[in-house]
């Protein structure tokens, strides 16, 4: 059975050394000093090792079942579920007007990576109805929020987003689901919903679906449509659970993994639903939740990467085949540990430095929202608003990725069930594909977001990258020669795909879009770098203060020294691609394929 | 469910107009003229078309079962199973003398394309009887030849490889497994195996087991290892079926995909085995198998690419998800094919030209082994022997990475069983461990291959492609500037880092073996530019000689240009991280990770 040990150490350390969180003027961050966010991480851990690890390959193995329109979820993931709402962690970060803790999203996001590295189906419950809650925070009337609110934040309630209908995905404006207005102000629903996480489920007494669905007058495409909350239950008066409305499960998924969520056909059938926020506005709705949403894939990606790493880590370390070239290492045993072999190696510095640089982006770019939110800062907002394409589409490219490394270090081992590498591996590919493909991500990146605000942000990016690296150039030679210096090329290789693209996007589109893909992977490069460096500030900073931690930061140098050595250099490649231009991508008529 | 067309055309192109094997001057390839290969092609095809591919979603769901020893196969695979064996496909390249059809390699490999790529984990029975096949054909006795080859080129007895045990899979020289001499010459073979591919199913009426064990007075490591056969049911002198040997199935793997083939833990509790070959020499033996057997898992990786693309360029030509942006393509429908977007291309483009590629790296390989074998000719069995490991590493690990893309491509739809691209991902995965993981075909390369011969192979390789391009340049701007240039430039950076590695592997062999799975993918790069320059050229001079296939050839030379202009830059990062030397990998101690 995989091994899972979470990580508070290093989120501690990016939390206080890295970020400085305690240390920034952000509204609520004055309580998170080290003692409080180490007591919260530590129990979130022990949540995360003891209660949802272990039950990780239980969901797999078992998944969900629909009878008689019940879903029935693994063996003890109900226990588990009490288990979290008992602790108060399905609020943590919510608002405490309506019973949540209020402390920030960072630290929610620390939280959540335990969370999703021992356990991604099953913390996608409690997922999906905190993207439900932040809807209806951000767009419900007060009635509504004191309706659904409260116990969506203590869990006895569950939410589900609903968007996906048969023929339509990434281009929402083709969806059929018709809400018509009632004489009592509500709406009746009727249609057909796919893919929907945790659409049906016995964890909880109720759920609230948030459903898109075109209501008359809103004419075509994506104008047209409206966000509607339609209960599994209908809420009496006095907050009791009335009439089961009309919206049924109509069949659960078989799919590659996260085999412990069910993922539901949804049968709207003339359900009662009720308007949230504005008539056909309902994309605008779900986009401002967007940047929380897509970070937290992101958060999955490399969180599956994490415990992937973790036990690729331990596999190494205690596997015995053959010996170090450079020296036998082991004389006792009849052969090395595998780590001692260079190219096992090279695949574990792989996985570390990926996952200890992603852990730092998302706690960074968390950092950003919660500065946007709280301090209702524009350039944040601007700043996480470009960066959201780059989390989501580059983590969990490279999070599958990581995990995929993770497997090969166990060989054999690694293909079969009982070591539990496969299922990260199946697990984390969904993060790729949900909440707007990768592709689509892109696409968002370099057809909408560069060009936002007259490119205001990208502007922004490249000034906050080089004024780090002009606060820290030349006090350290080994830390400019390993770290400043790359990342300074790597933000110029990143510059000149920019330029490129404005050179050429307006009058031929296609020569930009058909580069977005590697824009996006040469734009995650540099912000791991920035993440590297800003490590290295960190360790380095601790070694000069005479830190008892020696080892740790002296690895965590090391670690950075690899990635930038190792990984930044593709950013070379992405850019000669993008530099081919549309050409070569586009030159083939469909019929030619 | 999948769909599945067989590639005849591409195969045909490869062989004739690239490969021009019927101007070959090897034996049996005089018989290779279009219309026979085109015919055989066809019928291997339709037989794939009609009969494995269907199964190959009933053998994933279904698996096999072990029930009182036996294993049942999936439903129709005995069935299909006999198609196979009376179309005589079991013996396409088998010897004569035995029963077989004595067809060169090459053909035996197209063919196999399409087998794998219909149904890789049914083909995998006749698959590991050829090795056994091999293996008995070179170095068994001519008893031992009379006895087994002929019911295993029929098909009526099948064959397994028997080399992992439970403490060691790469380092063999750990091996437990004892053979004790019998009075009678025999040997009584104990030990457990695992991972034992078709070790026990229902296909056939015996199992022809080759399997590795330790006999006395060997001393330690690899050099005590001998090869045996271990018939299921030993056989008479009349050549009827005898008694049943001591060996039997203890379980079966629960693992990720190739569901459809029955992994075994094999027991054998002194079971009669007969020494193959030489005593103590087995691992040879086993080596002398070994660049078929890993050209074989190569084509595998690429197949299940193959076989992923197709499928992926089905649904964008269906899937309408918005428009064009340089205009509507689809005026009458509600959106475009999703084929019109730039990334959804740029990720077909990725899959074809991979897919192309290979198929005329395998197919090249295949007809250099042809020529060591059936020629004698050292040069290619040494260019083989080098390149066997790119062949495997390579090959497996794009031909994975193609099918994660044709999986993007579908979005939500890859993610469910019932389109089947998850299956092709699961299926592929295990191509880059087994028959040696890709690290070790990495470490083979960079730690073997390159200096064998003093560097003869490889400077070899050199040549062969400066010769090409020195035969070629110069007669068209075109040919030059988008295959010939970046072929040049590409080789380049294969010989910069191949000099790297001898200015540094020398003193320091880390500095090395830390680049090796660079090199590996380096190397490849280039063997997939060489291929793409040698169809660029045959293309060209088909629409030169004024094909009435313009169609099929243009489309060819945008493919390669795709290749050459996207994918073969990647070279270029791959030699900055090798020149990064072994200090970014080795630096950490295993303790600090």
């Amino acid at each position: 059975m995989p091994i899972y040990h979470a990580p508070t150490k290093d989120l501690g350390f990016v939390l206080h050394e890295v970020l400085k969180i305690h240390e920034q003027d952000i509204p609520g961050y004055d309580e998170l000093d080290a003692d409080t966010t180490a007591a919260i991480l530590e129990e979130a851990g022990k949540l995360s090792e003891n209660v949802l690890a272990p039950l990780n390959p239980v969901g797999d193995r078992q998944g969900c079942v629909l009878e008689n329109g019940v879903v029935r979820t693994p063996e003890g993931f109900k226990d588990a579920y009490e288990q979290m709402r008992a602790g108060g962690w399905m609020g943590l970060d919510a608002d405490p007007e309506y019973g949540g803790q209020g402390m920030p999203y960072v630290l929610n996001c620390a939280v959540g990576e335990m969370f999703v590295s021992s356990n991604m189906a099953f913390n996608m419950y409690q997922g999906l109805t905190h993207g439900a809650y932040s809807a209806i925070h951000a767009h419900g009337s007060d009635a509504q929020k004191q309706t659904y609110l409260p116990n969506m934040i203590d869990g006895i309630w569950s939410g589900t987003m609903n968007l996906t209908e048969p023929h339509c995905g990434t281009d929402l404006g083709l969806i059929r689901t018709k809400a018509e207005p009632q004489d009592d102000g509500s709406y009746s629903i009727t249609g057909s919903k796919i893919w929907i996480s945790a659409g049906e489920h016995d964890l909880s007494e109720n759920i609230i679906h948030l459903v898109l669905a075109k209501a008359p007058g809103g004419g075509e495409g994506t104008k047209g449509i409206s966000l509607f909350i339609v209960p599994k239950f209908l809420v009496n008066e006095d907050g009791s659970l009335g009439a089961r409305n009309a919206v049924s499960c109509g069949g659960l998924e078989e799919k590659m993994g996260i085999h412990g969520n069910a993922t539901c056909v949804m049968n709207y059938d003339g359900a009662r639903g009720f308007l949230v926020g504005e008539i056909h506005k309902g994309m605008r709705a779900m986009f401002t939740m967007m940047n929380e949403a897509r970070l937290g894939v992101g958060l999955q990606g490399y969180a599956q990467g994490a415990v992937a790493y973790q036990n690729a880590l331990g596999f190494a370390k205690d596997r015995l085949q053959g010996r170090d070239v450079t020296g036998t290492q082991n004389p006792d045993g009849p052969a090395d540990p595998i780590i001692v072999h260079p190219d096992v190696r090279r695949n574990l510095m792989a996985q570390k430095s990926f996952v200890e640089g992603a852990r730092a982006f998302v706690l960074w770019g968390a950092q950003m929202i919660d500065r946007a939110h709280r301090k209702e800062d524009a350039d944040a907002e601007g700043m996480i608003s470009l960066l959201t394409p780059v989390i989501k589409g580059f983590l969990t490219d490279k999070g599958f990725e990581t995990t995929v490394l993770a497997q090969q270090t166990l060989g054999g081992s690694g293909f079969t069930r009982e070591w539990g590498l496969e299922q990260f591996v199946r697990d984390a590919r969904i993060t790729m594909i949900y909440e707007g493909t990768n592709g689509v991500q892109a696409l968002d990146l370099v057809g909408r977001k560069l060009a936002q605000s007259g490119g205001k942000h990208v502007m922004a990016f490249f000034d906050m990258v080089k004024s780090f690296i002009a606060e820290h150039k030349g006090k350290d030679e080994a830390l400019d020669r390993d770290f400043l210096d790359p990342l300074k090329a790597a933000s110029k290789d990143l510059q000149s795909a920019g330029m490129f693209f404005m050179q050429n996007g307006m009058k031929t589109p296609n020569a930009a879009l058909s580069g977005s893909y590697d824009f996006m992977h040469l734009f995650g490069h540099v912000c791991l770098g920035l993440m590297w460096s800003k490590m290295a500030v960190a360790s380095r900073a601790a070694l000069d203060a005479g830190t008892s931690d020696t080892e740790f930061h002296a690895a965590k140098l090391a670690t950075g020294r690899y990635y930038m050595a190792r990984e930044l250099p593709a950013t070379g490649t992405h850019l000669r691609r993008i530099e081919s231009g549309a050409d070569p991508v586009m030159e083939l008529d469909a019929a030619q394929f």
